[in-house]
This record gives C-alpha cells, structure tokens and sequence, in this order.
C-alpha cells in the first residue's frame, strides 16, 4: 500500500516550500547572485548539482561530497524507480535517509531518462509507457505517477513531468508537444500535495525565441516555488544553445529560481550563468572522470596520455582538491591504466571539486559586480593542457 | 642509470634498521604483544597489513587508510616491476612518495607472484625467469634483482627472494628447494645495502616439521631484522595450516619481528597470534569486499542477498566503521547489484576495519594475559549471520 503524501521522504524536516531570495544583480550581465532556501538546508547560488544517478553520485560517498562542500544533489526518478523502486526507499525512510545525504537533493521527472534510456517507449495524452533499460519490463510514467514517485522519494526539489523533444525539432513537432507538457503540468499540480518537496515548472521550445515565450508564458501563470528551461543541450551545438538560454532565461520571473536541466561544460556554466541561471545538473565532471576526462585552469587533460608517466605536477597546480593536494599526474595515470577502483574516485572528486569551485569563484565576480570580467578571462584560459 | 642504494626510496626518514621491542607475552598461549619500530613510525603488533598490490590498497585511497589507522601497507615487487617499473618510481622519489603513503610499508619478493601469476616460468639456481601476465614480455627476477628491485622502491621492511613450494609438496621436492632458498638468501644479504629497508628471511618447509627446524635454523644463522613464515595458506587445510604455524613459528627468534605471510582468515589470525605470530597479510578483506562477502561480529554476510533487501540495519551493528555508521544493508545491496563503483569502497572499509580491529583487540587481551579467553570467544562466535 503506498504510504500517504504526510508520510513520505524524510520526515526530520520542518513542512515548507524553497524560497528564493535574489541578493544581487550584476551591473554588467544578467547574472545573479541568491540563495535558495529548503527544508534540509540554505544553497548558494548560482549552484552547481552532481548527479547521483541511482542513489549516489558515481564513485562518491556522502562524506566526499561533504568534503568537496556540495550544497545539493540529484537523483534520477526513472532509475530509482526501476532500482530499488520508490516503495522500498520510501519504507526506509525516504532518499536522503536511504542514501545518508541530509543536505537539499532535487530529483527529477524521469521524463528525460524515458526518452534517451528506455525501449519502446510510447507517448499518449495519459503518459508515457516503456520498457525498462534494465530487463525490458514495462512500465508507466505519467504526470500522475511521477510526482507520486517523487513525492514517495521526498527530495526538497521535484520536477514537472515534461516531454523533452530534440532541441532541433521542427516548428510542426514542438507545438503539440508544448501544449501537452503544459496540459500536464496542471496534471502535475493536482497531484502534488507534500509541502516538503516543491514543485518546479519546465519550459520547453527548442531553439525558437517565440515558442519558448508563449512556453514560458503559459507554464508561469502556474505559481510554483521555481521554474526550469528543459531541452538544452540535447543536440544542437553550444553557440545555439547559448543564445537560447540568453533569450529564455529572462523569460522567467525575477523571484524565483531558475534551473537549465542537464548543462553542461564549464564554458556553458559560465556563459549561462550570466544569462541569470542559477541552478545546473549534468553527469559530465563524474562521466568524464571516469574515463579519464580531467578539467583544470589550464584547460582538459586526458590522463592517459604517455606524457604524463613521469610528471611529478599535480592535475592542477591551481587546485586545492585532496586529488590534487595528495598525488602526481604520474601516479594518476599509473592507476588509470592499472585499473585501479581508486582512480575512479580520485578522479571525480577533483572534476566535481573544479566544478563547484567555478560556481563559487562566478559567485563571487557576480558580488563584484564583474562578472563579464569572470567571463572574458574565462573564456582566455586554454582548452587543452599544454604540456 | 639505475640510482645508487643511497639515493633510492623515501630520503626524508633516517637511516635505520627496523626494531622489534618485546612487550608482553600473553600468560597463557604464545601471543606475543611488541613494537615494530621503523623509519617512518612505529607498528604495535600483532598487526593485519593491508595489501596496495599495484601501488593502490584496492578500491581505498591513502585517507581511507588513515582513517582506518592502518599502521603499515603492502606493496607487490612483481605488480609493481611491470608497471609502471621500479625505475619510474625511483625517479619520482620511492613509493612512499608515489602513492601518497608516509607510514610504514613492506614490499614482498615477487616471489610468490611468479610462482602464482605470471606464465612460462622457470627456476634455476640463478633465478627465475617468466612472462608477464599483463603483455607476455619476458622478466627476469633473482635474488639480486628482487632486493635491487625492492631498495629501488624504497620500503621499510623488504622480503628475501625464495621459492615458495605448494604446501602439499612431498619432501624429495622440498630438501633442494629450501636448500637454494638458503642459499639465495646468501645472496639477498649480499646485495643488500641499504639501511632504511630491513631485510627480513624467509623460512619454508612445508608441513614437515624437521624440515621447517632445520630451514629456520640456516635462515635465522643469518643476523636479520626479521623473520618470515612462507608456503602456508597455499593449499592446505585450515587445521593443517595452523598446526604446521603452532609448530613453526616458536623456531623463529623471540627477539625478532615474526610474519606469517599470506595468510589469511579472521580464525586464522586469532589462531596464528597465539602461536606467537606478530604481523599478516592477505587479499582477503579487500577482495571479498569487492564481491560482496563481508566479515562482521556475527559471522560472514553476503551482500547481494535478497534478505537485505529492506533491511535497515547497519552491516554490523557492533561495527564504528563509517559504513556501519552511516548506511543500511539495503543501501549496500542495491549499490552492489546496481554496480554503483561506491560500493567497493565502502565494503572494502567495513572488511579492511573489520581485520584491524580484530588485531586491536587482539592486542588488548594480550596486555591482560586473557587471549586464550579471546580465541575461545572467538571461536564461540557464528560463522555465517543467522538472520
């Protein structure tokens, strides 16, 4: 029997919606300075969110994260669902006790997974059904179900359930989409009934300034404690997704928290961010550090690389990680190569660290009111490690 | 250019041999409670050595083991001669310096890991010559080479290069085998020359108890910082193994450091610290914890089970590890059956925690002459968790 929205997800928490608090405007640039307030802690924003995929943020325990000072992270509905299923971690107490995380976690509609993961999927009015990635068995996400999923699993942030089209979708695709997702965000809204977790909007539009405007129109007449932009970097290339985010990001209200779903490089944070974004996810600092992806001041380095069997540096002799305080690039592609379980950790701890690091040095150029400065010489620094 | 004795390994700790100080025999059995000093700190014994084979305690990082208080790690001469070579580690200052380790370390022979790894191999009185198991390419190790090999990297304790005979082999086998073992003992000591590594003999023997008394009188006619007990836990029964211990180990000196190498199971150290055995080491913790077997007060569980599914019990309830402390068995089986990388490090915590605290109380009951109460506790104990 599902337990009652009253008895979902972790119950320690005082009962009340985020709140948004915007601290500062740069002069310069849209970008913003805030906090959000949630039921499990104060986050600083503009924030960076790591992704912990099916209950925890690959190769990281909670006291890594603590350590690298993560203010929140995300689960992903679809996987959790499927694996160990929410009705097993809502048993235990909800997903921050499941996992032993007891700062703010967000998760997400598992609309997004339902598209890029899952066989056989069909889209309807009602929902969408599909084949689980895992072993092919069928199953059924609508809006319905995936608040009550999100609920059961009692994150401080959830999201919409949306349908997230290829961004360069054509004019005829996105309009019956848009109009569905916002159909379904009424569905959304009914269904919500724990104050613990807020619901956030999604707007959608592709790369069209005048659909994602009426989107937007539509999706904030519904008062929610925060909205997002889904369907960026979902193919089309950074400049386009660029200019998208610069003319969408606007588009939603000043006193509330905006969140692009599932951005992305470093330069897309830093350019986003002065568009006024203030909240991103992506799996890219954990995937890449797992295949050997490093990013640094003096731009990515591939550890493998024969140069690097013998150089005594540090990854980034401008980074203060326990990676990079700790071991020699020599040692790093020692144990890349080897195999080692421990490269995989130490080398996610150092791109999650230069991740949540860039969101606190863009913190502080927004409350220096120079943030296009930040970005120019953001944009100065090397792509690629030199030597 | 090879680097001369004098400038390998670590150079920031003095120039000593290690001591082993005496403390307390236990009243009733041959526990022996001591200290093993050494250039880069001092090792209460008895004592469980985590093995770091290719320069990596697996699936752990150095503040694991700190946290841990792992007193003293291993390093592999074999793993580590093929990759990434001595000579690379050299250059880079020793492996205390590569790995990011400033406690105590030993490195074995490589030995052992011919005789059990690598292909092709053949023995002769100069020494042996085998394959790689990584890329087939031809190596060549002697005693000359082992202890070159070892000064190169730079441990505290190093091992005598023997050859480490099936414990079933027949006595027509073992008389020539130990008779060359004592003789390229000779030539270990020869090539010995540097002070901040303690070079320890190795007695073998098999299951034949003259052989062991004759082989520990030659090894032991040779003035060593220590002694070690090889050829157990390689194929005997357990009795078999702790009877050929019960009888072996009082042959070595009271006033030197005693290891019983390879070995082994929690009884088995419970058992070997009575016959008066000071330091261990074995995969075991670390590679039963990657696949899921892990070691509680309780008796052994296995992880994957469908039991724990819902079961929000800690590991061990009578376990501080952080582990234990912060997570249930059903969080630990759905990161072990989702392959989530997280969980080879956290059940690797729990075993590798779970070996050292039983050296610690084992030491304890040392110090209060009640071990033979603290084996026969032991022994009362569940092997397996009833529930």
């Amino acid at each position: 029997m599902p337990l009652a929205p009253e008895q979902r997800g972790d119950q320690s928490v005082a009962p009340s919606l985020v709140r948004y608090e915007l601290l500062h405007v740069d002069a310069g640039t849209g970008a913003r300075r805030g906090r959000l307030h949630t039921p499990h802690g104060t986050i600083e924003t503009p924030i960076f969110m790591p992704v912990g995929t099916a209950g925890s943020v690959k190769a990281l325990a909670p006291d890594d994260l603590r350590t690298l000072e993560a203010q929140i992270i995300l689960g992903n509905t679809y996987h959790l669902m499927l694996r160990p299923g929410e009705q097993l971690i809502g048993e235990l107490g909800g997903l921050h006790r499941f996992i032993s995380w007891d700062r703010p976690m967000l998760t997400d509609s598992g609309g997004f997974q339902v598209y890029s993961l899952a066989e056989m999927r069909k889209i309807t009015e009602d929902g969408a059904t599909f084949q689980s990635h895992l072993d092919s068995a069928k199953h059924v996400l609508s809006p319905e179900r995936s608040i009550d999923i999100q609920e059961t699993l009692g994150a401080d942030v959830i999201m919409a359930f949306d349908e997230c089209p290829p961004s360069l979708s054509e004019r005829s695709y996105l309009e019956p989409s848009l109009a569905r997702t916002t159909r379904w965000l009424s569905r959304c809204v009914t269904s919500w009934s724990r104050l613990r977790s807020s619901l956030f909007g999604i707007v959608q539009g592709g790369l069209f300034e005048d659909l994602r405007k009426r989107h937007a129109e539509e999706i904030c007449a519904v008062d929610l404690p925060g909205y997002a932009l889904g369907g960026f970097a979902v193919g089309e290339a950074p400049e386009q997704m660029h200019a998208g985010v610069g003319f969408s990001a606007p588009l939603l209200p000043k006193d509330k928290p905006r969140y692009l779903m599932g951005v992305g490089t470093p330069l897309d944070l830093v350019t986003c961010v002065g568009a006024g974004v203030d909240m991103f996810d992506c799996v890219m600092p954990t995937r890449n550090a797992r295949n050997g992806y490093l990013f640094t001041s003096q731009g990515k380095l591939v550890i493998k690389h024969a140069r690097y069997a013998k150089d005594p540096r540090p990854l980034d002799p401008a980074c203060s990680c326990y990676t990079c305080r700790s071991f020699s690039r020599a040692y790093l592609r020692h144990l890349f190569i080897a195999g080692e379980l421990v490269a995989m950790r130490l080398n996610t701890l150092h791109n999650v660290h230069f991740y949540l690091q860039l969101m606190a040095e863009a913190r502080r150029a927004i409350e220096a009111d120079q943030y296009a400065d930040f970005v120019k010489a953001f944009r100065a620094r090397p792509t690629v490690v030199s030597e």
